[in-house]
């Protein structure tokens, strides 16, 4: 089903070793530059390759009316399906590979359809129909249940047995770069009875992936888990912001709602299934086994590094996690198997985020109260400075990639900015 | 700020008096006949007044690029703001008056104009980007805690300071006559520690409103209760069904997710606000006060009626409910406002549904989950069936008016009726 590129293969183009997007990775995204606006590309070392372009000099195998590059968003593409996916992969393998010559030797073409990353504005991929985030790392989920909820049952009876998720904000996903303002709300302060409306003073990163779906699903249909990969258009990074104050008070009983609601961060580049198939590995042993409808023949996962660091204004950047997918206890698959369980719908460009990935390591933990263990033990940066939650000024910047036997296919990364809070 | 059409007005189409579509009322909807594909109308009466058909000719005061009301959803006409909604709704008042010629004399135009609504298909009015549910009814929250959480706390220590609300599942909202299939899912038996995978048992309606939003805000900006009003464009009646075993065992720590999410179902006429006016009354007092954000100078909510009926297939409907939608606690301003209050952007064709609308009477609740409490207490039916939750071939039909001298302005009606689980 899927198709992968060869780890030895090398384009014409020149890319760096510890590039993110060597030939074999290829993500899809959407761009800009100053002189154009919005339309498809695929990252390929420093520069884009403009699918707009490819497509109406008749340089893709794709035969849609109206085409499918020319959109300001990869939806019509994503709901074409693996067929037409797997395509467009083969032609673009051929078309940068370092012995192919047809856009090699072809100045003019290289000068109209390569465009350098750098001058690049990168946007939402797609658009975004439904927005889910699940909760599938077990060692999170213990965590934020022992700091959260619970200490004595940090895991609830349900969390073994089912792929935990609720349905997100939609509109509020923004993309890599964009700042986010601290949100007001209620909180309930310690010792209090009595809420009160404040600036959030525990404001949060979550480590999180996320999945688009390409294909969709009609209403009252189910996926199995062998089913579901195939509706899975790519990956990306997500920081799943979090006003731990706000969520703590709201969110009982029906589950987070303006702590999660005022931005949700994700990377731009998407980065398809085919480019992680190098990197594929066992999931963990799931004990008890799951149910029927969620029990996986062949069950895998991905191999892909996710680092955090942390840049308060004006100083340097630490390093403050290094976690890994493969960590999560429920697996794409699953998750989509049990989201369309009930026969609910899924549609072209539904983001699905993965929850907080923790590792079992204390240099593996996703989020800022974990690693604080709820404020009561400050995180050390470089230059001195410590953080229990975010302060205004903070970058968090997000890193992914897989890597192995000299190959390195990478996210890119996920950046935003804390701007202070409008009371 | 809003456009009120005289109580005395009539139109030359003849309207029974029991109609809830009288000249006051004016909703909008999107339809499709025999020999046409989508496009957007006005009941009035039996009959469908075609704005497509009165754009293209000339006769609707709006100037838009690609037009108005030719799309087959409502979103372009609910950006465009209450200044164009009150323009359009004058211009239809005049064109449907008894004493004006314009459209009454004029043979050709009312045979292209207006359609009659038995044979019009109804479809969803918007495109629906996001859906949120909230918990408003005091009555609801109450028993539901009592009945499914914790009857010592019924109410959670925020429920009386925070419009409690939630993010729903938007793909899965469907227009009204659509099936809903009994869905698959995880529950615990009563007594066990392990999950089955079975049909629901427990299946169940909610009486709901909802409204949609007309124009949106940016990401990052607040809604006062002041301002909210004048981003409602309209109301409908909503059918949120729920899976109680299924929602029961899922819904720790993060919220209804596939319990909720196979089906939602909505009536297709938005009745606008405007039309609501001659129907406003006191919303009920909150003690204790709430925080300055969600006060409101001039609190208010509609009288509005509302009817559930259940017909057994091949049998007749019985009349189970009668509440009323004033008895919410927290008002749709007070909801909106709330869902901005983190800076999360609202859009054009957001759906925000009240939660179950239960009255203080035994007569008022809005669910079979509290009329039969919990399953314990039967229904009984016309004709001398109970239900304690909803069996394969029910139809649950939803009604709502408002009434008041002799002036009644209606939603129609949302019916779904129950398929058999596919195993």
């Amino acid at each position: 089903m899927f198709h992968r590129i060869a780890a030895d293969r090398r384009s014409f183009i020149a890319v760096d070793p510890h590039s993110d997007f060597p030939i074999q990775n290829l993500p899809y995204g959407v761009f800009s530059t100053p002189k154009a606006g919005k339309r498809i590309g695929v990252a390929i070392g420093d520069s884009v390759l403009d699918l707009q372009v490819l497509e109406s000099k008749g340089w893709l195998p794709v035969a849609s009316e109206g085409g499918l590059f020319g959109n300001d968003t990869l939806n019509a593409f994503a709901t074409a399906g693996r067929a037409v996916w797997n395509a467009v992969r083969a032609r673009l393998e051929n078309l940068l590979d370092a012995g192919h010559p047809e856009l090699r030797d072809n100045p003019d073409m290289r000068a109209l359809a390569l465009v350098p990353l750098a001058e690049c504005t990168l946007h939402l991929p797609f658009s975004i129909g439904g927005y889910t985030d699940f909760y599938s790392s077990e060692e999170h989920a213990r965590n934020a249940g022992q700091l959260f909820r619970d200490p004595a049952n940090a895991l609830t009876p349900n969390w073994k047995h089912v792929p935990i998720g609720y349905n997100g904000r939609a509109s509020s996903v923004v993309a890599s770069g964009h700042d986010v303002r601290r949100p007001m709300g209620q909180q309930l302060p310690a010792g209090s009875q009595t809420p009160v409306w404040d600036a959030c003073r525990q404001l949060d990163f979550e480590l999180e992936t996320a999945f688009f779906v390409g294909t969709g699903t009609e209403l009252g249909t189910r996926l199995t888990t062998e089913q579901a990969e195939a509706h899975i258009f790519g990956m990306v990074l997500m920081n799943d912001w979090s006003a731990r104050d706000i969520q703590r008070w709201e969110y009982v009983p029906l589950g987070p709602f303006q702590g999660k609601a005022f931005a949700t961060s994700i990377s731009p580049w998407v980065v398809t299934l085919d480019a992680l198939q190098p990197f594929r590995v066992d999931a963990p042993r799931q004990t008890p086994a799951p149910l029927a409808y969620l029990a996986e023949a062949d069950r895998h996962t991905y191999d892909v590094e996710l680092f955090v660091s942390l840049k308060p204004q004006g100083g340097v950047a630490s390093d403050i996690t290094h976690s890994n997918f493969r960590h999560l206890y429920w697996t794409m698959q699953q998750q989509l198997a049990h989201h369309t369980s009930s026969g609910c719908n899924v549609r072209s460009g539904d983001l699905m985020g993965s929850g907080t990935i923790s590792g079992p390591d204390r240099s593996a933990l996703g989020s800022l109260l974990e690693m604080s263990r709820n404020g009561k033990e400050p995180v050390a940066l470089a230059g001195g400075a410590t953080r229990c939650f975010l302060e205004d000024g903070d970058e968090v910047i997000m890193r992914a990639y897989a890597e192995r036997d000299g190959l390195r296919v990478g996210f890119g990364e996920v950046r935003g900015r804390v701007t202070p809070a409008q009371p």
